[in-house]
């Protein structure tokens, strides 16, 4: 749709960068900053790439859609590259953020510590459940689900997360809409039906130990214990 | 590396099959799911892609690594497709999981629905806390970590999450892989040093937000109230 907000550097559109090569980016990320912590300041493209099982060559061409980093017999610097990393992703700002659902899971994502560590921050939570509004947790003071319009609008906030049963997401999502999100991250194992200038990312959180069955599967057959052929059988 | 456990099936081995169209066997699972649940029988390959955001050529060329599906005229029938597809991802079989760590998320994570979906059941859980070795959560009494070994070996177990603070991520992977486990689900944000023959999956529950902000100022410019033009700004 137009709109009058443009991307202010000289990055290319998400729609020419492959969603698999920003997915990469997150990770390079996360290890350029393990690796500072540890103290090590610079890094080659080999490395980089070793440490996360990828060859240096997509290591540079992944880097190579956002332009040119690193030096010649040196590498990359840490630090100048996770500063590039994060403002490819948008990240060298703080994003407030609101949640919508503050059951077992929400509750533990109140308390995750990598979400500030990326620059995000839970600035408000919201449920239905009047035994949890205005209740307290992780030093932030559940509101009605009523609230979020105004929330919205007051703190200027533009991403949300869903994380209610996958039978309410839906409604949630409509709301979070109607309030001016412009992203959704939906932890709900269902996917839902979005305007389309809004970005959602589906979190399933089943869906790492499919992949992981698939690797196993592949590699060793079935799982021990089952099957005809094993049920018996001790490992 | 040389193995006489074989893939049962006609399967391709793993290696020869982009770790994205693994993952998107998922969201199809996932989708199929979902509308067999709302009581439909059949769909084409090009509503199955539409509603997920793919071409009908993008969902046929994925389901062609794995064989031929469907019926000329009518497309596939659910109940048939999502066998295949869990034939696939090797969840015909139930898997059972360990577990270790019963922090919020660890709790959260027992109480998620859509592992059971999937065929995933957390048979056991640990902890190394005293207070919480002992303590039962969704009806699974909560194990010290040094009795891994045993219930591994006893449960048949290869699949195992790893749950605690990224700082003793590693020495639980070591711990596992020690237990005899073949895959890892790590939802500690650090990356683990495995054998080769061990299998992992990352979660980082950050890196969706990260996905998201990329995709939001890519389109849209930087956070609302963020950097000198927009600071004062209402939305």
């Amino acid at each position: 749709m137009p709109d009058s907000r443009t991307p202010s550097g000289d990055q290319p559109s998400d729609q020419t960068v492959p969603k698999v090569v920003v997915s990469r980016i997150s990770l390079y990320l996360r290890e350029l900053q393990r690796l500072q912590a540890a103290g090590q300041q610079t890094i080659s493209s080999g490395t980089l790439g070793a440490l996360l099982g990828f060859s240096d060559a997509q290591v540079r061409k992944d880097l190579g859609f956002f332009g040119q980093f690193g030096y010649p017999g040196v590498g990359y610097r840490c630090d100048e590259l996770i500063h590039a990393m994060r403002d490819i992703l948008g990240t060298n700002h703080r994003w407030p953020v609101v949640m919508v659902g503050v059951g077992n899971l929400g509750q533990a994502l109140l308390g995750y510590r990598g979400f500030g560590r990326q620059n995000f921050s839970i600035e408000a939570a919201f449920d239905t459940d009047p035994s949890k509004v205005g209740t307290v947790i992780q030093g932030l003071t559940i509101r009605d689900v009523a609230e979020l319009p105004e929330v919205v609008r007051r703190l200027g906030i533009r991403l949300g997360m869903i994380v209610v049963p996958a039978d309410r997401a839906q409604e949630v999502a409509d709301r979070l809409v109607a309030a001016g999100i412009d992203g959704i991250v939906n932890f709900a194992p269902v996917t839902l039906t979005l305007p389309p200038h809004v970005e959602t990312v589906a979190v399933d959180l089943a869906i790492e130990l499919e992949q992981l069955s698939f690797a196993v599967t592949n590699k060793f057959g079935k799982p021990a214990g089952e099957g005809p052929a094993g049920a018996q059988e001790p490992r």
